[in-house]
């Protein structure tokens, strides 16, 4: 076990975050500061960072350096970005960190930056393909990625400072103001010759700016999830969005609820470029990302041969149950099991007659290899806390759907299940999200049971029940348990299940 | 790190606990198990544990026997109580264990268990005094705790099973009925001589039967937290309840809410012996201990001078802080730091005025101590994760309402606060807890502006700010670093809380 930490010299801002490595290269946050320190402010002078921001950088710096050396972090990852590339003190600047602040700080280019861009990316959405764009104080980035792989990547030499302090954007803007600068976007974006050929549907948007459009939105709507990454709007809600903001003052603004105070001077011009992009390539929906830049250099830092992970939900379970300890034999016991008979049951599911939508292999995979992560709180009612922290711990690769559809089959896996209507988490709170249709629920309970049967089956988390045969008959589903030893005991416990089994599938239970 | 498994062999059921030991003998629980075996069912006829039900019970310590074994426990603490205890045939059922399973079982005399029933209560409960009661299938214990120490002791050798067979209470009963029931246990408990003498005013509550009294007690008033342990029920609900259950057929009780099934036809006995031993004591309060015989067995374990915990709120916090490996040397700052500023700021919180009730210094402890906590769910939001776990964590030496308090104040230790009203958290949810009087919630967002300010004072977790020192001065509050550093970063990321410092104590904040 080992911490990096990450430094990361932006224009407007400059973070540190701080990960704990451990074994199998799983590896979690352990904190993060940030500092709006604005060191691009000012450039345009004489394309020079300007001393007052200097000594603040420096003395934000050496507060991170603090940190790491208080949180005994040997291995720090400085890099910088827009500001500092575009500066013509550069040399100097870098000089005076490392001696005052005993720091090495790496320039990225620009298609560097779209890189760690990437990575961050491609290790966190289970998509193929995507326009990924970063908004930065100093430049944009621009990854169009295809089959998972960088097709082609592009920085632009501006970024949300820039675009503010150019088309004098801080306060209330004029609409000949505001054609300038959509004049200039689309000329920009014109300039690229590839973002003509873009054929993918989603942008997906990293970077503080895009996830305050997606805050704006969660505000707006009530969103009952915490959560913004893998968030998803459409084009005209985030056009709406952009109208929002370019027709109020910056007073106004800072008023919008969702919008960062530290961020509202600088917002109309990067929302502007959003939705821009958006009209310009004819993409449909905005996916938001809250991995980006730092987290892209920390899992190239993870993963030597350099390759994306094959499978994102994978790793990030796998990553879960590493930090968290969980007992992954037994997890994969109950998912091998509950998975065996769903694949029986399928038919009364009426998956297709429902429209459900979601991949049900992730849901039943994510609800079932974490449904003890809540033992993590507490023993005692773990089934609601891992309702919680499926919910909350940050699972990589599914929608914010499939997400609460796992969390809520995790909860149910002991007869002391979890009740939908708990803490008004049934309709009201979640309504968005799921039981749009009112069949969710019905669905949810026939994955619980099954995970509910699977449990009982391994309740001396032995895999002593090695595995199980399954068959529909008439009006009976059969369960033939496979064995050396005596498991009158588990079968009795997974019979418990029967009334509630045959209401849901109408059909009795027989386990042998 | 080790694991030990206790394994307790009741009239009525069969649990094992399996808890996680760690350095500074730090545990918890990482599982359980438990059949509704009924041992003692039928030992009436002959004073023998029946065939059959010995069968089960050597069925089921295999089944516990192979959880340890998958879990590498190698250490079994097995305890037997009253039926075993009773038993003509204890000898033969010690041999077949010993023999069938490989397990040695330790049958404790009635004095042994209520001993452990003390100890687990002790160690987990922040009172001097009481007299705690642990109703099993086949005995009673009752422990006179004073100060701290067992001052009488007593194992009735009746339990809820006994009761139901010598009265037959399985079904509806008659007022005859109840009369013999009612005048056999005031026969009994007069039979007692020390319990004329009993000075204090609560009945601390043992075991399976009280735990449901508390959860009917629960569901009818829709109990917002998931909480049993502390949990507090005067007399007169007590003895509504006893009245309930007495008035319904077997089928009726089956369908109150909060009733175990598993329990609801020997439940009007052990219901009845509560209400009318805190009649016959004159005990205005039942206190509901989550912690018994087998947490007892566990701290006896883990303390080798055998004395009792000398402070159940700060061995509670630090076990929960090893075993997640938190930042104790930064949460003992932040603690220290919140402390001193409301030491100086006392004043202004108007706790008398207000009525406040629960005891400042440790939810403050609590507040702080464990204010980061949530991070052990996800680094984002962990506030709010925080929030979720200090009340899920299975803290002990709190009230409910100290333990909620605790929680809002330390969700509100980031600028990015905590909103009282997320997930209807807010009045509706936990009127019955807090905000009776509608002064709490100005009172936690005092104390929460404090931990604030204290956090940013203490970014870099270092303790770079030594000290602080305070006083208030007319309009202004004036704090003043101590530290042998430039902490201007600190001070000014602790003046963004101003505006919202202003607004609670109508002083102007100032720190240099």
């Amino acid at each position: 076990m080992r911490n990096i930490a990450i430094i990361d010299i932006g224009s407007n801002s400059i973070k540190l975050v701080l990960a704990e490595i451990k074994k199998n290269n799983s590896f979690r946050i352990i904190d993060e500061l940030k500092e709006t320190v604005r060191l691009g402010e000012g450039m345009e002078k004489d394309n020079k960072l300007q001393e007052g921001r200097i000594k603040v950088a420096i003395q934000t710096l050496k507060m991170f350096k603090n940190l790491c050396d208080a949180t005994e972090t040997k291995e720090i990852i400085a890099v910088a970005t827009a500001a500092v590339r575009k500066a013509d003190n550069q040399e100097e600047f870098l000089n005076r960190v490392k001696k005052e602040v005993e720091l090495d700080v790496q320039v990225l280019s620009g298609e560097e930056e779209g890189y760690y861009d990437y990575w961050g990316v491609v290790n966190s959405i289970d998509r193929d393909n995507g326009l990924i764009m970063d908004i930065g104080g100093g430049s944009i980035e621009l990854i169009w990625m295809k089959d998972r792989r960088i097709k082609e990547c592009i920085s632009l030499s501006f970024g949300s400072l820039d675009l503010t302090q150019q088309f004098n954007l801080y306060d209330s803007i004029t609409s000949e103001q505001e054609e300038q600068l959509l004049n200039f976007l689309t000329k920009s974006f014109n300039e690229v010759n590839w973002l003509k050929d873009i054929d993918c549907d989603s942008l997906i948007g990293v970077g503080g700016t895009i996830r305050n459009i997606a805050k704006i939105d969660q505000r707006n709507n009530d969103y009952p999830l915490d959560l913004l990454h893998y968030y998803q709007m459409n084009e005209a809600t985030v056009d709406s969005i952009y109208k929002l903001v370019k027709d109020k003052d910056l007073k106004e603004r800072k008023k919008i609820s969702g919008l960062s105070k530290k961020r509202a001077d600088i917002f109309i011009g990067a929302a502007a470029a959003v939705t821009t992009l958006m009209s310009f390539c004819n993409l449909e929906e905005l996916l938001i990302s809250g991995k980006g830049i730092r987290e892209g250099l920390i899992y190239n830092y993870l993963y030597e041969d350099k390759e994306p992970t094959s499978n994102v939900l994978d790793f990030s379970i796998n990553n879960i149950i590493n930090n968290l300890n969980l007992n992954k034999k037994h997890a994969e016991h109950i998912y091998k099991l509950s998975k065996k008979l769903y694949q029986e049951l399928n038919p009364l599911f009426k998956l297709d007659e429902n429209q459900f939508e979601g991949d049900v292999d992730k849901i039943l995979k994510t609800a079932t290899m974490l449904h003890d992560i809540g033992k993590s709180i507490n023993y005692y009612d773990h089934h609601e806390h891992s309702f919680y922290m499926i919910l909350n711990s940050g699972i990589n690769g599914l929608s914010h759907r499939e997400l609460l559809i796992s969390a809520y089959i995790s909860a149910s896996h002991r007869h002391d299940k979890y009740d939908l209507r708990k803490y008004n988490l049934n309709r009201s709170q979640f309504s968005d999200v799921i039981d749009k249709k009112g069949d969710d629920k019905e669905i949810i309970r026939k994955f619980g049971i099954l995970v509910e049967i699977a449990e009982s089956l391994d309740r001396n988390l032995n895999a002593l029940i090695e595995d199980i045969d399954c068959y529909l008959e008439n009006d009976k589903f059969v369960i033939k348990t496979i064995s050396k030893e005596d498991v009158e005991l588990e079968i009795n416990d997974a019979l418990s299940a029967s009334k509630g089994f045959e209401k849901l599938y109408d059909k009795e239970l027989q386990i042998l």
